[in-house]
């Protein structure tokens, strides 16, 4: 690995901590082994860590400093079971698009972990939110839904740094589940996340292993204008 | 930080590289040090480490692993000429805006590294992708744009970690960048990446540290419902 010279340390630079090469390939095996998780173990996941994911989702970049990002966790049994026919309700209206060999495999992919997760973490961006003072948004409004974005997946490496696995269900319907939760209707979900510890560890997603969609090769071209 | 049983390694289960506490904390220190730069060395950045870069992003996940990411390399002189013309109007516009004092800050702040990064990437989701066959992208579509956003978050990751810094550019009309760059109409801009490397090193945000936007206690509330 190439290393420049030493900052400049203009503007009050401080300095850094070194992320060295062990670090970078740490980091690359991290990014290798998360996977969206849908196979759980009931072993609850204690609110320190839960807090500790929270404080690395709050460092996450976001559009004008904004932080539009707004995290629930769904505790009550009878909204967890509302979320989970919600859940049904679309992957059932979901599988009708699909036909065939396909259809099939569709319905034997296990997509969510809602009924064992310990841990749902409902994330919504706040778009009444003044922060940032529009800074960044003017021509491209979506980088507050991005920013939250950012955030879950900065949740989602902290999570899997510490044995702890997220599943992104979007298999949803976003406004009953805004609904089903009673918050602000100027929250928007970005994603329902299943959180708890995982029953195993892949480096292969589960949607290569089950033969729905291999890697693309075209999603790592580098194209040159 | 608590530590689960060892895995049941069901489901053809691999043995994982073990990430310790030391990790989770060098990883901490990763998204307290990635910062949006604006501030670049002319110095170049490899090609070996914009691949690295690149394979980086390739693992990041995607709705029914659609990899919708599209990379395009910005290296036409004229090209990033009309670039920067782009960002100048938007950024120009963006300002009348404000008023008073707010709009001297906006004007004094350094929004983008157009003219000194090495490398330019602008970032597009491939909405015409039929990989992923459309799985988890029925009620929630957005999910496509959103996996895009996950690799570009990737990358900046691994590119802070690499002392690559990452400066994302919104302030830009999405569609000119298209018609300038001539990709294809279904290619919709996520984000416009300055690369290479940092002037300094900071752990506070730039609009912090210009006055712009602080910290959002709210951003770090956890709901419970």
């Amino acid at each position: 690995m190439s290393v420049p010279d030493k900052p400049l340390n203009e503007n009050q630079a401080e300095i850094a901590p070194e992320f060295d090469d062990e670090f970078c390939a740490k980091l690359d095996d991290l990014f290798v082994w998360r996977r969206d998780v849908r196979h759980f173990r009931s072993q609850p996941v204690s609110q320190q860590l839960i807090d500790e994911l929270l404080d690395a989702a709050s460092l996450a970049p976001s559009v004008g400093n904004s932080q539009p990002w707004r995290f629930v966790s769904v505790e009550d049994k009878r909204r967890r079971a509302k979320i989970r026919e919600i859940f049904t309700a679309c992957n059932r209206e979901a599988l009708d698009d699909y036909h065939g060999e396909k259809a099939k495999l569709y319905a034997s992919l296990k997509l969510d972990g809602l009924k064992q997760a310990p841990v749902h973490l409902a994330v919504f961006v706040d778009t009444s939110t003044q922060s940032g003072s529009g800074l960044g948004r003017k021509t491209m409004p979506e980088t507050l839904h991005y920013s939250t974005v950012l955030a879950v997946h900065t949740l989602w490496l902290a999570a899997r740094a510490r044995g702890i696995g997220v599943g992104w269900v979007s298999i949803i319907d976003p406004e009953e589940v805004r609904d089903v939760l009673n918050v602000s209707k100027d929250w928007e979900l970005i994603g329902y996340l299943c959180v708890g510890y995982p029953k195993s560890d892949h480096s292969i997603p589960e949607l290569i292993r089950q033969g729905w969609q291999d890697r693309d090769t075209e999603a790592r071209i580098l194209h040159r204008r």
